[in-house]
């Protein structure tokens, strides 16, 4: 495959130039490409300038309002409700986070529900950014309908990532990050392009029924990771990041990919913890003391190594784009809105 | 098997007596025993009184300080940090999830941090009270070693249970109880005493490979729901309930079940939304479109609905226990200590 590398500037400059052109404000604009760059040099690449050609599209059409300003419409001592306008969920994720790290030291625990929202692409992103103020961080969202009901047939909830982060002593945050499918939905696609059966165990198709011919599995649901334990996760991030939230369910949101219709309007809810009041100040160590008795192992790593492996080497080699993205990247860039 | 009924106020003034004859004060045998009735009453026996025999012997022991009272030894604006002071879970949990109901309203969201605690028997137990103040209730815990860190050999972490609740309009709360392991070690007990093998996927022998033989999995360690991310988890629930809380770590912890040795020392976190704040009073109905859109597919039930008829059918008939618990149990309550 024919690729073009591009350095983490040229990343960031081409998808605000692009964002910009389709009608997104330029402080959003920079907001969604640091994320979309931080995604592709995280070697979350579903996460990354892929994204660019759909986001522009919904911001061009209007199902992605790119000159939302991200809103505070109610607060309570350690909560705040966030509107995120219709607009990218960037931008709503970074005034939660501001608001959440000025917030937590004085209250121990803090929340912000984010409704309104749309794709907020790697979730561990998010929470990384309030272990870099000293937080544990959590979040819970939603995504538009991928997976059934335990025992049922058709999608009702999102594919519902958990990411967590915890500050370290002297290493970069540890971050774990996952989707509540089995395997995403891209590796489906990746064996119905290539003509591949897929495991039993990833997809169910329409009728409900385990299936491992990938078109079917397109058409059905994906399984939760854990079968019924894991399907009882995915409810409860679904209450947690749209029933509490106000936001759409799964169900009821629009895809996150065509520029055609009503916003998806999905929800987070993202949560911090100062750990002084919980800990009398004994975290750091007490996680250090957790993380070597794991790696003291043999066969054993922490989640999220090969993300900072992968940042490591985008720092000093750039990003690896495929010759195709990035002809369409370009031709985004000159198209005008 | 020969088996004996109790009334729910028999099986609770039986507990109470036994505890307080094994050097518990009376408050403290109030608040376990109805834990134990609870459990007992929803069907989870493992939590219920089969407990009592090991319980009294602890308390008897001082491995559990059964005159222990909880103290709120730290606070912030919407965290409180309990000392369960080396006693039972219950008590310092009824503590917690008093004060937080109190605070919730103006928080929007609250924690407790528990540590120096001990097995906190049924998780969804106290979500649930936390619902019944119609608040949304997480909790997470941590145990003795059971699960190896993901590609080790050796347990690190407890099998971890996490449990959620959320009020309805006009039915009991949802409740979400769900332990990390793959199974309970308890139904590998039970094959090995029946003689039976195992499934594959289940545990790891004392050398880090799968294995059927239920002897084997006795000596290694017990498999997570959800392998790879399943142990990732694992990883957040012993961080958020033991490293937040400066509690003692799975691997840390002495047996919930034999009287010698120091507390087991483990923690958990308790943490409750009022969704006002987040979802201006829009979640009770949000809530019921989402559990209707999931009923409205044949084949598909709430979590614990099972529960929830063992509850009903316990209120009317009392509760069975087997004959040899039972004897058990009558001795208990005549040794003098």
């Amino acid at each position: 495959m024919s690729t073009v590398i591009l350095s983490l500037d040229e990343a960031r400059d081409l998808s605000v130039e692009i964002l910009v052109c389709h009608q997104t404000s330029t402080e959003n604009a920079i907001s969604v490409s640091e994320a979309l760059v931080a995604a592709e040099v995280d070697g979350q690449k579903g996460h990354g300038l892929s994204r660019l050609p759909s986001y522009a599209a919904q911001s061009a059409s209007g199902k992605v309002d790119g000159q939302a300003v991200p809103q505070i419409v109610a607060r309570a001592g350690a909560a705040v409700r966030v509107d995120a306008a219709g607009g990218f969920a960037f931008p709503a994720l970074e005034l939660a986070n501001r608001e959440l790290a000025v917030m937590a030291p004085g209250m121990g625990v803090v929340a912000a529900g984010i409704y309104h929202s749309h794709h907020f692409g790697q979730a561990g992103y998010h929470v990384e950014k309030l272990a870099e103020h000293g937080l544990i961080g959590l979040v819970f969202g939603n995504s538009p309908k991928a997976i059934a009901p335990w025992g049922g047939s058709l999608g009702v909830f999102g594919t519902n990532p958990i990411a967590f982060a915890a500050p370290r002593k002297s290493e970069p945050p540890l971050v774990i990050d996952l989707s509540l499918s089995k395997v995403a939905r891209g590796k489906v696609m990746t064996a119905s392009q290539s003509g591949d059966v897929i495991p039993e165990g990833w997809a169910l198709d329409a009728g409900g029924k385990p299936t491992t011919d990938p078109k079917a599995a397109l058409e059905g649901t994906m399984l939760p990771m854990g079968d019924a334990k894991g399907a009882a996760l995915v409810l409860m991030v679904e209450i947690l990041s749209a029933a509490l939230t106000s936001a759409n369910f799964g169900f009821e949101a629009s895809s996150f990919f065509t520029p055609e219709g009503p916003p998806p309007g999905v929800g987070q809810l993202l949560i911090g913890f100062a750990p002084g009041p919980f800990s009398a100040d004994g975290f750091s160590d007490r996680l250090e003391t957790l993380l070597t008795a794991v790696l003291d192992q043999p066969g054993t790593r922490l989640p999220g190594q090969q993300r900072l492996q992968n940042r490591e080497l985008a720092r000093l080699k750039g990003i690896e784009i495929s010759s195709k993205l990035y002809e369409q990247l370009m031709e985004l860039r000159r198209l005008p809105y």
